[in-house]
């Protein structure tokens, strides 16, 4: 069977508003049945104590439920990831996923660009143990996952994935209890730390799924969690969540054998103000961006992805920032402000999906940034 | 006589760190008797409570009166602005204005630019009464003061003039009570909101003095003040502070009558993320700037400077931000994080003079941005 | 028939835990159907962002239609008000209040105190016009809907009422607009300045049915919102939410035809440092309050309730307070941190239901203080 | 010779404010020369980026300077600690302690209560190596320190000292650097931790001083920093600041060999709802505590200093507490608003000197609580 993507940009007025996509599927320009992953921007901080993320999951996952009850199905297993923060110009919006059969073979015939279109699939690794989080284990699940997920999507060749989101586990004082119970330790004894220790053992477990790092050994991986930032994945992007304890995992590449008018690409912003890095993930995708994509361009582009992180160093090419020093913002924050500005300036929208905690995703200070848009040549309505 | 200006760009590691500026006037770098103006980005929030800006102050003075001290002379009068926020990339710095006599025409000479070169002087208004700020006798008094400014500079054309940066006074609740014991009611009652009654006159006195506004009377112009955004400049600046009650005024713009290597442009941005304004002012300056400036380039722009403001609408191209509805950061520090983000984009640099509140200081949501940049074709030394 | 009350107070994980009042339902402690009224803290900033408070409000509704159609039965009326702002020591709690039939008369005849008992009632008013928010006509559904209560519950004396939570309306942008394109002008067209304007107009209707303020018209009150602070109710706690228009009104008092083991007692606070008036109410009750109430004593109180404001003088006792400069922290913030301390230094538990944002509602500065506690000489166990 | 103190609290209404202490010193009531210390509370955050600390002792160091300048003396050493941070109800204001002759010893005889006077004096450690930070030698040289003062001060026995002040070093990049480049390493390579360590070594140094710990040896201390809180200091409060690498110690004890009318008593608290140690401190210097202090009583205490943390259990007594979870407030902001609260319904006084970070000071999310007062039956003119 062959498949094709659609990717929806619904906006939020909150993080209990759905209204968009609702509308979306009562006007059939969606199949709720067919959605395998929600990704949203909610306008909380970000941090430990932000709600917005269970509040907009907690509503999210109710329309999925009603919406499988009233088909009388069974409800899809979707990945469902929240990303806390809209600071600056950033806009809190809905990414809905959906993977449908691609009937009409002739569109795609018609499109001029005969290239390979945006493939995509979901995984899941089993529930972690405590003691595991952060850890080579983490790190080994991840990677199989990934490998799972491509074989889902019919991508075959690591280079052809653009772009990974884990949702992943963190540790709470009961979990960290439970396992001194047991007898066993976990990587880190604060709750906070271990968001930082899981998305890291994600990203490394991306990283090796997608040969970015040497294969030295998964012990050796492990050990580098939170330690070695020399090691990262260009295409990872982690977020961890209290409300599982397994990790969630969606694959985007391009494959040949999907339909569709989508395509993905990214880069690695080696800092956050490289303006070239967002410059080169659009020319890859055909855009013109020397200049701010206008209207007819700019509805071309259906998402714009990436990893916002203050650098450790303390300084933006061998100036002082004062994200670090900040005890009234976090650092998370300044950060995603930042970014939002820099991609907002060349994409000319802000629907933008920036998120914060970086660990070995991308570079100190940088992180990866993917864009997902139609092909050139291809019409809109054929999608 | 003829005169030249030089721009200085120091980084501060704190609010009391001039040492840069000491080793410069150590090494005959910089002449403390010819300082004119100072500015400074500093490191707090950029709101009422903001204690970075008295600081910075009080250290800056302390050292102009050394140095006047230590060589004997009176301390010269220097206009000294400090703009607290440094939020996202931009990194805590100094700007210092040197005006100099002209005494190596060669050098002018040797440019293959022959166009107009940086002019700038000073001017301050009388102390204001309390029931004076944020009305027509405070628009008409910065008015002025711009023209004598700008006669001072030499500059006739007010198309010449570029920047006017104003430092205005406050309300506190203590003025408030005087000008009631004298039976006069100030145009607010609210020590926060008299900053952008201030700060709003204050551009509005630019305004007028540069026939930006229809000179329809002071009196309209003045129940404007708050009210009628539609009314602005594209060429001041304004900072509020509590320890004056007068205005100072520094008008930056060219004249082919000065010396020196330097020049200034202007445009006004449309909205935080107007790209195309930021490429064009850099344009005006023969910067190629549909890439990020790379570092030989970068260091011909000596300073960039913008207002940064959320727009009252709530939205940014159509879509929802949050700046104006976050309780947790202000609203101007989210719009300095991320107006940064866009300017640093293209200069390549964070050492950026990104200020908040811009009542009336270009339109709601924008504002104006100006360029100080070595003319191309200049070579550094002679300057 | 004869009722009596009953209120159970639930520690809260999060914002979405109900786990104990599950389990007390669960255990036939509690009467999902007898449930009148769910008051909670919530650990959000209690202001415009505040997303606690209706992800808790999702999670209460979600929770009583459950139970509700599991019995078969319809879904009752409960009024559901949820503060936000759980700083210092305050501990984010469920108070839950059942009425239900006092069965067991006998009890009340072995209790040592004979004195009235709690009585309780809700009411709700009809839908309010945008326009007709914060004045005159607010005051008076309100004051209606207070009368309406107080006969519900069988109070005659408007003496015998300690406590009326009211959940008032704001305004939108476009419920702003639906106003103006009637041809109606709102009491203000800031979305945030409304939430004062509601609760300052919620509290004089308060005061109006209370008679504690001369009726010298409701005209003359309309126009006294968020205007003559002078004017106040003493056991009025107003809370405005974006997800209605019309206000839902909780009464408690004493009636000395209700059953059940519990009373109501309430002082003002006249600064945020009145531990008198903490003592008195606690004295009023039978506890004595000259040291911290100790564990026996302690559990006798199951309801501690204030409302904290920063003074408007900028001042306490004559010591200048930084609450309203803070730009970092929201001056309800620090407010509710203050009475937080004060109240538990007393009261040796931190579950206190402290909110903020007290127009009208006690003198500026300070606030009421009502405390629920078990009749001594009642034997917990007969409840 | 017979010495007596005298203790100044002026308000501030700024961090740059020493317009109260310039009059004293104007009027004769306070005599420059004789200012051995002064502690203000100022209202910054209190946190890494809080700089009215810094602009705070800029502007005494200026004042004392002068002063001393202009009666032609060198300038005395005093010890200037400053603790950002005036949550709540806190009020901004300095403590000035003076060290002066006993000349009317007749004074003393009058006075009905012949008990041991306020004692004080400071002392200042030779400047601490950056690996020596947060270690054995750093509470080694602390505890030299503290005896060496009390030794100074008159107190042979520890019992009779109540309140340790201490101001220490903190780790800068440069500092770790220099550490790097001799060999070395520093107790951590992270500068906000640093504070942390500093703190605890310096309160872990009071204690050994003061016998509050089984002293089984220097490096035991040592390795508890910041690792086992079970060892603290009920006397000691210690406060990191960039400035100096050395340690400044203030101890405040009674001697019945000094003179003047003041006494100071302290308490632990266990948590910071701890009324009862409140209630014990003001009770032993002649307070009746049972109710808030009332004027002619309060004028007589003339200091009251507390610690402030959050306890890292995250619950009082056995209720949730949201302070370390908040990531918009920083949790010793928190936690100083809250032991504001505790302090002030007691004493009917905001100018509280609370501070925050109080590692190995008082047990978890407790402090040492201290008062200073007249002595009963001392007229205030004798003093």
């Amino acid at each position: 069977m062959r498949w094709k993507s659609r990717v929806h940009r619904f906006n939020a007025q909150s993080p209990c508003d759905l209204s968009e996509m609702e509308r979306a599927i009562g006007q059939g320009q969606l199949d709720a049945a067919r959605i395998i992953a929600v990704l949203g921007k909610t306008e909380g901080n970000g941090c430990v104590n932000d709600f917005t993320r269970g509040y907009a999951t907690q509503t999210v996952n109710a329309s999925l439920a009603t919406h499988a009850a009233a088909a009388g199905r069974a409800e899809q297993r979707a990945v469902v990831v929240m990303s806390g923060g809209t600071e600056g110009c950033l806009s809190p919006h809905w990414l809905v996923f959906e993977k449908l059969p691609d009937g009409d073979g002739a569109v795609r015939g018609d499109a001029r660009d005969k290239g390979p279109r945006l493939a995509m699939a979901q995984a899941t690794t089993r529930a972690l143990l405590p003691e595991e989080l952060g850890r080579a284990k983490h790190i080994q699940l991840v990677r199989d996952a990934v490998h799972e997920a491509m074989q889902d999507a019919g991508i075959t060749c690591a280079a052809d994935v653009h772009y990974v989101q884990v949702k992943c586990p963190l540790l709470t004082r009961q979990r960290i209890a439970d396992a001194l119970a047991r007898g066993a330790t976990t990587a880190t004894d604060d709750a906070y730390e271990s968001m930082a220790y899981s998305r890291g053992a994600s990203a490394l477990g991306v990283a090796a799924a997608l040969h970015e790092v040497e294969m030295t050994g998964l012990e050796e991986l492990g050990a580098a969690v939170c330690s070695n930032y020399g090691l990262y994945s260009e295409r990872a992007s982690a977020s961890a969540g209290v409300e599982l304890m397994h990790n969630e995992i969606l694959v985007l590449g391009n494959s040949a054998t999907w339909g569709g008018n989508l395509r993905i690409a990214h880069r690695v912003m080696a800092d956050p103000i490289d303006l070239g890095a967002v410059q080169s993930v659009l020319g890859d995708l055909g855009f013109d961006a020397t200049r701010q994509l206008a209207p007819p361009a700019s509805a071309r582009l259906v998402a714009l992805l990436a990893k916002a992180e203050p650098s450790r160093s303390g300084s933006i090419r061998g100036a002082r920032h004062t994200m670090l020093d900040d005890s009234d913002i976090a650092a998370t924050r300044h950060a995603r402000a930042l970014v939002g500005g820099v991609l907002a300036a060349v994409a000319g929208d802000t629907r933008l999906f920036v998120s914060g905690g970086a660990e070995h995703q991308g570079p100190d200070g940088g992180g990866p940034v993917a864009a997902i848009a139609e092909v050139s040549g291809s019409s809109r309505e054929a999608a």
